[in-house]
């Protein structure tokens, strides 16, 4: 069963500090067919539903030239998540797992990453297949898949350096 | 070569809105052998130097586990970068690109992604390959790589659903 915000047997929580290292802007609303956290898929996939990126002002500028990549990197904000459980059970069974060894959407800082496939582009609002989130989840970040992406700036010393 | 806060020719800027949607709790700290943006590689290799990922209390439990994965998700603060531009020039050459079109840590929220090769847990203190920040980056979250996670919880209706 999805977590509704409870805190099942044998998890974990802890005194959360607050969260004013950073402040985040959303840059836009993701739109998908889930309205609900029973009905969402548990990950993306590359022949998903189509979903809907819109990009709010002033960003729209942003996006020229992104029509190049097939795929892109999607980072939004986990708004319904709560921020303080270290240990987790994910089949509510008693056994658990440090946050950090799962893609939960309970985390510290709930920042969800997909990988999506670019269906096409019109004025402010993607079309894309593979996500997973919500319904009206905000946008906090849009990049070309770092498989796909060559930097176009000059090389630098440490592009060569390995172990 | 790499930006030091200037703006170059052909680049747009915005007015930024306040970035109070929601806040970041930094949850360790990343340690690389670059200390200056001008040595730091462009993109990181997974035969790179080693780097330490350090997490702070209380998020160490949730490290539990996490040594089952050989290549995690890294998301982190790039502390440095200008927030505002929606047009850049990597090149400095004049011509521009959308920043949503580029991986470049300059972003309206500047979150920077990779996929690390995790050699080794120490308490704390994880030994990856495959960063490319600067020393001090602030860690912002901490997850198995998609491709190699399997969710631990119980299917839902959405897991099926195609186009």
């Amino acid at each position: 069963m999805v977590r509704e915000n409870e805190i099942r047997a044998g998890e974990v929580s802890v005194e959360a500090p607050a969260a004013t290292d950073a402040g985040l802007a959303f840059i836009g609303r993701i739109r998908t067919p889930w309205t609900h956290r029973r009905a969402a898929p548990r990950q993306g996939r590359k022949d998903g539903p189509p979903c809907h990126i819109e990009i709010f002002e002033p960003w729209v500028t942003a996006l020229q030239g992104i029509d190049a990549y097939e795929e892109l990197e999607v980072l939004y904000w986990l708004h319904l998540s709560r921020r303080d459980l270290v240990l987790q059970s994910p089949a509510s069974d008693g056994t658990v797992r440090g946050t950090f060894a799962l893609r939960s959407p309970v985390r510290p800082n709930p920042i969800g990453t997909s990988i999506v496939k670019l269906v096409k582009r019109e004025g402010p609002v993607l079309t894309v297949q593979g996500l997973d989130c919500l319904d009206g989840t905000p946008l906090v970040d849009l990049k070309p898949d770092r498989c796909r992406f060559t930097p176009l700036a000059p090389p630098q010393p440490g592009d060569d350096e390995t172990a």
